[in-house]
């Protein structure tokens, strides 16, 4: 597997991004991919009860449809909390979008993430879509990453390749922050393309297992938002005969996959507000991987361990204190606790609970002042 | 009920606290609270997996004995994760005291608070107990309070008494806060005494009571410790007949008990490391309490609701995604939020789930630049 040295769409994917005013700093807020032929497609959306409009549509397409083409996404405002008129401006969303690209389906999802609690400003968005479509192009990745930042201090983006069944493949991952800093701003983002021919069992089964190391491994403060997804596109413009579970390939597949989400979801981590450090907790000797991984999100979540971090404190206490909540039987003389180098940007967290054999990594952010500042004063 | 205008011990009780020398800063750090006879004890401990050693040692003998005439308690150091010698040393402050004390059972409660890890300068302790027997004195709850200190701002005690069975009884509380702030520091311990003759399985029930909507409907930071402690002593010294679940009486003892923890509970909350506002939480139409509690910890224990309300914003949408977490089915259109002025010390916030006619309250407190500050630059 090799790393682009600068983002890269697959062979086949267009991308574009604009303002189109729903920012009042006029910053981008509209992006738009685009696949000339169709792809399977795989998502994971938020389980938060209330989850936003696009993420009840973008499930519903997945639901009803085989095929898309490409997904529309805005910045600036979640389009969560805002009932029926929220649906439908979603669905007017996958519409216009659908029809602007000269498309017989509704084959385009839709996402978004900004404020809660107020309604799109859907003729802005429907009258610049002209223009987003106009300005597709191949080399557009980067203002469509532009486009759907809120907060992000930085752009997250990768791209790699490999040969899969004899075809070189690209993969290319987009995301966004998982900030929740502006009143009523959320969500996490993440758009990953691709080239590859591949089954759809084995796109979601690769996707769910990848999602769950590197997504669902990651705490900046515990919060899940109403508006959290990550979707991949496949289009088989490599042209490779299609690879299924059983092939000897996917498994190469699964740690190019991995690799995309995991190094995606730590930029986000790396981004989280106001943290300057990032911490890799890895908790081994568990019983189960779900028990380690439970642990691990204990102290992750753990203010008082994080503030601590921040401190540059090795401060085991208060991983005592927060492996016990757990309440698992562990003795105190199998309780073993390792720090790394704490002066350092990325921190180490060794736990091991002396009750089996399985292990499980999760990531998290410190505490800082920065982080009540940005969550306090946003006004 | 009246409140006591000064803290004031039952009828019967003796209380001191002195300097030991376990804190490095000379402050009072070991206290005892003796009662002449004997008394009926029920208590609530920390749930946390890694129980200090007194807490064990205070969970046994209050399996094994019926009767009992006090507690020491030392702060500077928690006596946790401290293996055999820890619990040897909590033992010897038992027998210790107890034999200080002339008495012939072993039936002095033990409590500790400070440092994780270390053992205990248990000679200082022993040395310290002539001095500490000697100075008991029914005025001596003040030098009490002040002894099982550690970052508290501010003394935590209240007295109330009222008329039960024919006869003035009187309950006195004291605590220390659930500051969790020095490298290792831990704890709140609450210690509630009473003249009142009374049954031990009313008086259980009652504390069991009053402690679920107290102490256990607060968080800080959602942290528990390893040496949380609620304690009540009851030794009959009133001289009514004794009070019985099913007397009629009885409620109005268990209103008592739930005003002396409620009250104690929330100078917790106001005493909480760095807060400037402390945050009443009420949960209606819930489908059980159960339920509108775990709601009313989702947002209470949320980061970004805590930062909101420490920049006075009435910032709904971070409570609608910490009730969202729940997983509890809601409609939009069913969930009520409502905030109270919040430029005030105490703030107030409503939210109605339309599921049910359940309600729970919970306390907490706003998260603020002070909290990363204790908790990052202790050393």
């Amino acid at each position: 597997m090799k790393i682009y040295s600068k983002t890269h769409l697959p062979l086949g994917f267009k991308a574009n991004g604009i303002s189109a005013g729903i920012k009042k700093s006029g910053k981008p807020d509209l992006g738009l991919i685009f696949s000339e032929v169709k792809c399977r497609a795989a998502a994971v959306f938020t389980t938060n009860a209330f989850m936003a409009a696009p993420v009840r549509v973008s499930k519903d397409l997945l639901r009803r449809n085989k095929f898309f083409q490409g997904v529309i996404v805005n910045s600036g405002n979640a389009n969560c909390f805002t009932g029926q008129s929220g649906l439908k401006n979603a669905w007017r969303m996958v519409e216009a979008t659908s029809k602007m690209l000269d498309l017989k389906a509704k084959n385009i999802f839709v996402a978004s993430t900004g404020i809660i609690g107020r309604q799109l400003p859907i003729e802005k968005i429907l009258g610049a879509l002209p223009r987003l479509v106009r300005g597709l192009s191949a080399s557009g990745i980067d203002k469509f990453s532009q486009s759907i930042q809120t907060t992000d201090k930085f752009k997250k983006e990768i791209s790699v390749k490999a040969y899969i069944k004899g075809k070189e493949i690209t993969l290319c991952g987009v995301c966004k922050g998982a900030g929740m800093i502006f009143p009523h701003l959320a969500t996490m983002l993440c758009f990953i393309l691709t080239d590859l021919n591949i089954e759809k069992n084995a796109l979601e089964k690769a996707l769910r297992i990848a999602v769950a190391d590197s997504f669902n491994s990651i705490s900046i403060d515990g919060c899940q938002s109403t508006n959290d997804t990550v979707l991949i596109l496949a289009n088989g413009q490599a042209a490779n005969r299609i690879l299924t579970g059983k092939d000897r390939d996917y498994k190469k597949f699964l740690s190019m996959l991995k690799f995309v989400c995991l190094n995606l979801a730590k930029t986000i981590v790396k981004d989280g507000e106001g943290a300057t450090k990032i911490i890799r907790i890895d908790v081994h000797h568990a019983k189960s991987k779900e028990e380690a991984k439970r642990v691990g999100f204990l102290i992750a979540n753990s203010n008082l361990f994080k503030t601590a971090i921040y401190g540059e404190d090795p401060n085991w206490g208060r991983v005592v204190q927060a492996v016990g909540v757990s309440g698992l039987k562990i003795k105190e003389r199998d309780l073993k606790i390792n720090f790394s180098a704490l002066d350092k940007k990325e921190v180490r967290l060794k736990v091991s609970l002396g009750r089996g054999n399985k292990s499980a990594t999760v990531y998290t952010s410190d505490l800082t002042p920065a982080y009540i500042k940005i969550n306090s004063q946003y006004n």
